[in-house]
């Protein structure tokens, strides 16, 4: 495995691999890696022959007063995952190598940024598609692997690969879960012992709502209702939002129907969370 | 010579030339084929093996009340142009095939696209990038070719290609003119001949801008008074600016020195024409 930090030798890699007929996939990280990241690693692999993770905590995504500084950098153990998982090169690029002296470009993606984090983080899908359009233009991957955990991301990803034309596919691959069904995230790092416990609240309102939806409910106020419900129940959770809304457009769902997304998003203390599900609900 | 007009079919011509070893080079335009565009075309040439012209009045980087409809669409005589050039593939493709059914993904360069002509048509940079990076990344060229005249478009695509890390070259060519100094322009075609007469004191303030910095005068506000003289002359002519800018960051330039870039708008009924020239200014 290469660790490579400039522009320069990851293309010179990447170029070297395609020359040989490799596919070539990407799997963008933020480090911190864990079983999610593994799944997205093990997706590129199979459909892969070179697979590429890049490592870099993108300041732009974050606002002030966010995690930015203390989100965690794990370098030598992300890399020990990496070599484990079979990737052939880690670019973990610095902040002057992805923004130069002064970045004056960005890549906006209206519409589907405003509703869910859109409104609680304002500019971070811009600093996620403008870092993504950066990467997939240094590797010109055939594909780049993403999280259904941040699902408002692979949307807006998607868009703006389909909207620009970029030559990739992206893939998105299913959020892995805890025992208890909380989904892995490398901020469940900022939980203490009782904080993860409450936070399983978060699957279990996303449970219930596919309980009920399958149970024939079709008034998405009485689900999110109900999974609000479940959330104030701990005391330690405050909620951002609880959502119902297509899955592909991301509009507010009123009528539940099709590919319905729920999503929530709630802080305990300082650590912010975010999960979903998807349900296809079929016409009645 | 080969015409297409879907992005699958101009992929697909520049993948095999690329797997022949061929250096890609493309012309943007908006059609309406010049001499200007020809020497685009040239350069191409003279640095790549296989050349594509894409022809595509993009509608997006015109504002309300522009001449999106009238913008001269002479197809055939275009093509005529591009075989007797040597072009390999003209990519002409329909605004469904650019930009789907609702595109909401935009390319914004903040402060390159705030002065000159970004403050007279709010939006056009908008278009012009965000169709720019289309188009690269449809044809992933070695290299794009762009005249001087659009200055500012030059300056704005350069920097978006180097913020956003696209793997290719931008080469800016001189602008070429009429005996009488006039830019050659599309928007040429929309003068009278009266009107053509009059308009040669566009370049004639640029030679007496030129003529004043060489004689030594250093102060950008006398420079520009005696500009704007020359043209008032001409009552047919109506000023949106004329300005003594940075060459690269499009500052204003208080103090002439290094690279200076005097621009000039004006229109002409309805007929908006623009130029600039570039003069080095040594150290005192």
């Amino acid at each position: 495995m290469q660790i490579v930090e400039t522009i320069e030798s990851v293309r010179a890699l990447v170029r070297a691999a395609r020359e040989d007929g490799s596919k070539i996939g990407l799997v963008p990280t933020m480090g911190a890696l864990h079983v999610g990241h593994l799944s997205l690693i093990e997706a590129a692999r199979q459909e892969c022959d070179f697979v590429v993770v890049s490592i870099f905590v993108n300041p732009t995504q974050f606002g002030p007063g966010e995690d930015f500084d203390k989100y965690p950098r794990p370098l030598e153990a992300d890399l020990e995952i990496c070599r484990k998982a079979g990737v052939n090169v880690v670019f973990a690029p610095t902040v002057e190598q992805m923004y130069g002296g002064e970045n004056l470009t960005w890549v906006e993606v209206e519409k589907l940024t405003e509703p869910l984090c859109g409104r609680f983080r304002p500019g971070h899908f811009r600093g996620v598609a403008t870092v993504c359009a950066k990467l997939f233009n240094i590797v010109l991957p055939d594909a780049a692997y993403f999280g259904q955990k941040d699902a408002q991301q692979a949307v807006v990803i998607r868009r703006m690969v389909s909207d620009l034309k970029m030559p990739l596919r992206i893939v998105v691959c299913p959020t892995v879960r805890e025992p208890d069904g909380m989904a892995v995230s490398s901020r469940n790092k900022y939980l203490t012992a009782q904080q993860r416990n409450d936070a399983a609240c978060i699957y279990k309102s996303l449970a219930r709502c596919r309980q009920m939806i399958e149970a024939g409910v079709r008034d998405a106020e009485q689900i999110t209702a109900e999974m609000r419900k479940i959330l104030e129940q701990v005391g330690s959770v405050e909620i951002e939002y609880v959502s119902l809304v297509d899955a592909e457009t991301l509009e507010a769902a009123e009528h539940i129907g099709g590919r319905i997304m729920a999503a929530v998003a709630v802080r305990l203390d300082t650590a912010r969370l975010i999960d979903n599900i998807v349900v296809e609900v079929g016409a009645q």
